[in-house]
């Protein structure tokens, strides 16, 4: 092996690998090296481009044997959650647009079908991988092509979803799909529950597979009678094996186990998935990789380093905030507690969970559990915070209907993230929660954008009988919307603040959330140009009656109103508010300036806000266009 | 035991049974004639009301045992899906109210938290338990009332479903929750896939159990040495056990696991609970019950008698046409496939999957699942048919807005049951449908109200490149609609149909789906009236920038518009079509009336419709106001 890799020893091998077949035509020798070639790489590029990098230093040999076992793209890879797909595009053709990953233009940080034949199925939430890869397992045995591999590859933390389990339980066993269990330990944070638990016994049998091999291979090299006595042997193993190993859960379920192996190990992982192939039928092979392997400080907090943000850290962001002030609230309450689903170190709730670690319950990566046990704290007499992104909590919605809303049962949804994700891209965008929630009959939608308005809101709706959805963006209150909308710094009023008495004003505008700060730009930008306009701060969104009225009662005839949202149109606040106006009697000029296109992500270098419509620059159009300037 | 029967052998056990404290007064013995003539009374009762008949047969004994074992209502008694609960009603209070089971101001078919406080959470959809009760053991636990008991009944249907397994994963073991594992080989159809296959092998270690069951005894028998000695052989045993019945899925899980016992056995239930009682633990009791137990019909088809409709079938409702045209489509192309989760028989699927079993997938109780799985599908070349019920969709919100509309990929999402619930309830409305994929970006949405529009738009979009749901209710089509809208017998041109030319018409209707009857009734009692009134009937929801368009461009000054909707008011068509209507420059007057509040259910008798203000009253109302009439 010395000897293989001398010649090479100076060049780099990354550089030469443009496509699949380039990874292909190397040695196996030389694997070990390219896997120390591509850690070196990704630590030095992510923390330029920032991205995740604990879970993609885990899967570099992988990856590697992945691609030169299987004919992707023939044979499909599906990547679960999708965050540890960049040594994959490394190798299938995309190392030069690295530089562009997770910019506007560039490489998407999860894998996304327009971008590569090697990306069968685009992903971003968590949990998906087995039922797509079932799908086309059924598609392929329906088209006859047998010989088609579906491989996946799930983490432990991603088997805490209920949809892998539904997945799970609906696999046909003769369909030729792998199933890749990467056992990390990890999902954003530390893997809780009875599953893991579960998996970690599996590795009990690893003594005695060992042997097994070892048998298996001095037995095979007995000329003529050793492959008939192989056989035998083997036999005689396998009803062993299914005494003693029954335990195991996924041979229980009737699918073939193989491991656990060395997931960071390129020659184990090689061998296991060419014996998983070999079997051409459903396996799971389980493997246990090591989460930002090759960088010490990712080995050593790998929750941290789950993803790099690149560029410095803002101060006290909103859900920094709420967190301080549950901790505050649980002080004087014990029926205060938090459930999280595997997200607490990112939405503020680490400082309560160090003083109540019995309050914290971090339930895995399951939004439906997540609020349907909430749902019970709650009818068993305790006042629970779930705390959810925006994007997540769509795994929520008939939870939210059928245990909380329907029963009234008073649960806060505190929802992060509310907000686009230029970075993650369109399946990270938290722009439905306002549409979706104010479907649901009882369900107060609070939108708080300053720190001292957010405060309020969790104090004053401490003893709410009902539900309450407190979102804010992944952001820190903006200095100027504070000052203007709450100049004497009196934040129990909050609700719906002007920004003064709308008697001179040629127009208003109308915003909350995440776009509150440009509407503000925009009035400051007409301002200047001599156009006079209010604007009117949104932060309850139950109902628009009031604010209907209030401006009804207010709006001189001909100041048209502009409603500029981060969120989706449809069922939005802009329309609400529309409808609610046209009941108040209202008659004059109305435009929402919303999200279309939910999917929307620039592909060219412009901005995101632009390209939607719903910029600053697009306000102060409307309201010119609206006044016939 | 004949002895104790005696004196009471004439007289009926049930009607002395006012509140449970009757239940637990009687002895033992006389159970098994309670159990019959529990049975007995159901079968004539729920042939009169309607409802779910074979489900209950099921679990008369474990019923019986459970509220004798533990003290109800202070130990939580919480049933998965609900619709096994009626024996639960008629022992805890509520017999006297049976004869108004299912019907406005009686009591409902699920449990509900308002009915009884032995109702300590509702239900209606599956799965939910398990969450829901781990929420009242942490409760419990927090507030340090360790004495408590929460009690779950799931069925092994309910365990295909995703939200079952995340509850499972995060229980804590040292809680005192019992979770009965009731393995009836049935959800709504039949159980397919691994898990009941996993659940199944728990039966293996039946009769070693027994046996266990039978040394233990006989060695506490011996005086002074027996506890001991019973203390040692079973701490042999228990390594034995481990060693042989590693298999135990639930005991990898680390819950301690009993059974399995026969459930219509009560004897063997009651021991079973006081077993598990006893274990002050998290522990999982596996019971196997017969559905229809005692009903001979039922017992051989429990899929059909899983609900009884009260009442006579109509023929050819739209989801048999849709069955019927799906086999037709399936004829002519190989790549027709359809996914249901546990739903085929009761939305017309039979015909197909008789006729193309390896092209059905019924992938269990798992909404997220059987969309994401036919987004795979899709992605591979199929053209996949999920067909879901209005209500149980909103279990898969976020499976439909990043797996299939993100990715554009042409799944046909088949939505049954879209409109009221009246027998079911509030957890059955399907009335969320068309706000929440309204919000979803180029999901086209078809809410046909002809047998012939049905037809035509299926046979229209069957090559379309992109997502397409189809929504009807469970109900056949109203003749005087389909000749009104469609008199010339031509459903290609679906989408939007005026009933006249609107020249005449001092007020326009607009309706779509369930609801449209009902406007065309307001039309018709309105013409009756003098005031001649035209309608739209509206088939195509995707965009309302059409309608609004035709709409404007017709209607006289003066001439409302009344938009009369079966479904939730916030994101609706209604509010769609308004906003598409101001944006068209109409100033008129217009009305929405939608439903206000998704979670209303007639408390007294009167008629749903009137109690949420849909009506065709309503609508006459709403014009004769607007006109000022």
């Amino acid at each position: 092996m010395a000897k293989r890799k001398q010649p090479n020893e100076e060049k780099p091998l990354l550089p030469t690998i443009h496509t699949v077949e380039d990874l292909r035509a190397l040695p196996d020798a030389d694997m070990p090296r390219l896997a120390e070639e591509i850690r070196a790489y990704l630590i030095s590029q992510v923390n330029l481009t920032g991205g995740h990098l604990a879970s993609n230093l885990g899967v570099v040999e992988l990856t590697l044997a992945l691609h030169r076992v299987f004919n992707t793209p023939r044979d499909r890879l599906i990547w679960d959650v999708g965050h540890q797909s960049y040594v994959h595009k490394l190798v299938t053709g995309r190392a030069e647009q690295f530089d562009l990953l997770r910019k506007p233009g560039g490489l998407s940080g999860f894998p996304r079908r327009e971008e590569s034949p090697f990306d069968p199925f685009g992903v971003g939430h968590s949990s998906t991988s087995i039922s797509a890869a079932l799908g086309f397992a059924a598609a392929d045995a329906l088209a006859g092509e047998q010989d088609r591999y579906n491989v996946v590859v799930i983490g432990d933390g991603a088997l805490t979803g209920g949809l892998a389990h539904e997945a799970l339980n609906n696999c046909r066993r003769d369909y030729p799909m792998i199933i890749i269990l990467n056992e990390n330990d990890m999902s954003i944070s530390r893997v809780t529950g009875s599953f893991p638990r579960l998996i970690s016994r599996l590795r009990i049998a690893r003594g005695y597979r060992r042997m097994k091999r070892g048998t298996g291979k001095f037995l095979l090299k007995i000329p003529l009678v050793g492959k008939p006595l192989f056989r035998l042997v083997r036999g005689v193993r396998n009803r062993v094996r299914r005494l003693f190993y029954r335990s195991n859960y996924f041979e229980e379920m009737g699918f073939t186990y193989l491991g656990p192996y060395d997931g960071n190990n390129y020659s184990q992982m090689k061998n296991a998935l060419e014996e998983a192939r070999d079997k051409k039928r459903c396996v799971v092979v389980h493997i246990r990789t090591k989460k930002g392997k090759g960088y010490p400080c990712a080995e050593q907090n790998p929750a941290e380093y789950h993803s790099v943000y690149a560029g410095e850290k803002k101060t006290r962001t909103f859900h920094e905030i709420f967190g301080e002030t549950l901790l505050h609230m649980a002080e004087e309450s014990p029926a205060v507690c938090a459930v999280t689903p595997a997200t607490g170190v990112s939405t503020g709730l680490a400082p309560f969970g160090a003083a109540y670690p019995e309050r914290l319950f971090d339930v895995g990566i399951a939004e439906g559990h997540a609020l349907t046990f909430s749902a019970g704290l709650a009818a068993g007499g305790m006042r629970p915070y779930a705390v959810i992104y925006s994007s997540f909590l769509q795994r929520g919605y008939d939870e939210i209907v059928h245990d909380i809303a329907l029963q009234h049962l008073p649960v806060h949804i505190i929802i992060d993230r509310a907000s686009l994700a230029p970075g993650d891209g369109a399946t990270h965008h938290g722009i439905y929660d306002v549409s979706f929630l104010g479907e649901m009959t009882g369900v107060e939608i609070l939108s708080p954008m300053t720190e001292g308005s957010l405060i309020a809101m969790l104090v004053a709706k401490k003893d709410a009988r009902h539900p309450v959805a407190i979102r804010f963006p992944n952001d820190t209150e903006d200095e100027a919307l504070r000052d203007t909308f709450y100049p004497d710094g009196d934040f129990s009023a909050f609700g719906m603040r002007p920004s003064g008495d709308f008697s001179g004003a040629r127009a208003v505008l109308v915003s909350y959330g995440a776009a509150a700060p440009r509407a503000l730009e925009a009035r400051r930008i007409l301002g200047d140009e001599g156009i006079p306009t209010e604007m009117l701060l949104l932060e309850d969104l139950t109902d628009f009656t009031a604010p209907a009225q209030y401006l009804a009662e207010r709006l001189a005839p001909g100041v048209p109103v502009v409603f500029l949202e981060e969120g989706i149109y449809v069922g939005g606040a802009g329309m609400r508010l529309d409808a609610a106006l046209r009941a108040a009697g209202y008659t004059g000029r109305y435009e929402t300036l919303a999200i279309a296109d939910g999917f929307a992500t620039p592909t060219t270098p412009c901005d995101l806000y632009a390209y939607l419509g719903i910029s600053s620059s697009d306000a102060v159009a409307a309201v010119k266009r609206l006044l016939a300037l």
